[in-house]
């Protein structure tokens, strides 16, 4: 498959690990085996231990990912990243660098939309509730902000939709512009 | 080509930059374009940026360095590293990761070796200048150690033999463990 970039952004719990996780498998069912997963809090431990959650911080770490991102996109191999990633001008960055390396329709950026009732609910580490009561500073959703995608290539509702329909969803796109 | 890491160490100035460059073209030469060359200077911009040069950060630099080799190793991408990467233990941690990732011969240890009164000769950059009037600490060569290496597969001496006598020497073993 023509090397691209899958990019997905969305709240704390709102499913971007299980997406990715999901399109990683579903892609290998396809005969695709040159994608690589870059998840959010592995990368932390890889590339960004220390960094913390200042806008700053959260700027570096994304950059980070984007340029191992846009590194393996120039020499075939697809990412897909499951990162928050709340800030628009930092995606921003990141798909230039990526469209640089591997050409436009190599971005493909997925908003992993889910209200945050629903995100808190989930809890999957208990961290909402840990920012609900004031112990986690700077927590996306809590107690910083999330500027949603203005112009994602695909805009999944984790709310509504099964896993399943929400991969498929994303593939029809990545299968589309990867033609 | 088989996908490895040509990893060179030695101190700043002995050279590593500049064979790195000429072992890039070499191999483009020879129609190999799996190659992607991670400089020292370069990768601590992207991805070490805030690091300093105590040992931890130190260490912490090259395991980056060497997670992004494993990747690219492990999706058939060579990476060609120049980085003083002063010590046995960062060096070892990162072969490792790559021949887990590449398998046994995926990781080509080059010592680059040069006296550090050839090196002070040289200093590019008048860095060494600087460390040897006490205005930079911990600098390789001058005020921190540098662990020369027990089992480089390749050792080359840069104030005895040419650049290019010192990239055919390396292409060498490379051409030999990808057989």
């Amino acid at each position: 498959m023509k090397a691209l970039t899958i990019w997905l952004t969305g709240l704390p719990c709102s499913g971007k690990t299980t997406l990715a996780n999901l399109l990683f498998r579903s892609l290998l069912e396809q005969g695709v085996t040159n994608v690589e997963v870059l998840d959010g809090d592995v990368v932390r431990t890889h590339l960004s231990k220390g960094l913390g959650f200042s806008r700053a911080d959260r700027d570096t770490n994304i950059l980070r990912i984007g340029w191992v991102c846009q590194v393996l996109t120039k020499h075939g191999v697809c990412s897909i990243v499951a990162a928050v990633s709340p800030f628009r001008a930092g995606r921003n960055d990141v798909r230039a660098m990526v469209e640089k390396a591997g050409g436009p329709g190599s971005f493909v950026e997925v908003w992993v939309r889910c209200g945050v009732e629903e995100c808190i609910r989930r809890d999957v580490k208990g961290m909402y509730a840990k920012a609900l009561r004031g112990e986690i500073q700077q927590f996306t959703g809590v107690s910083d902000p999330y500027e949603e995608p203005l112009d994602a290539e695909v805009v999944v509702d984790t709310s509504t939709e099964s896993p399943s329909k929400s991969v498929s969803r994303i593939l029809e796109v990545v299968n589309r512009v990867t033609q």
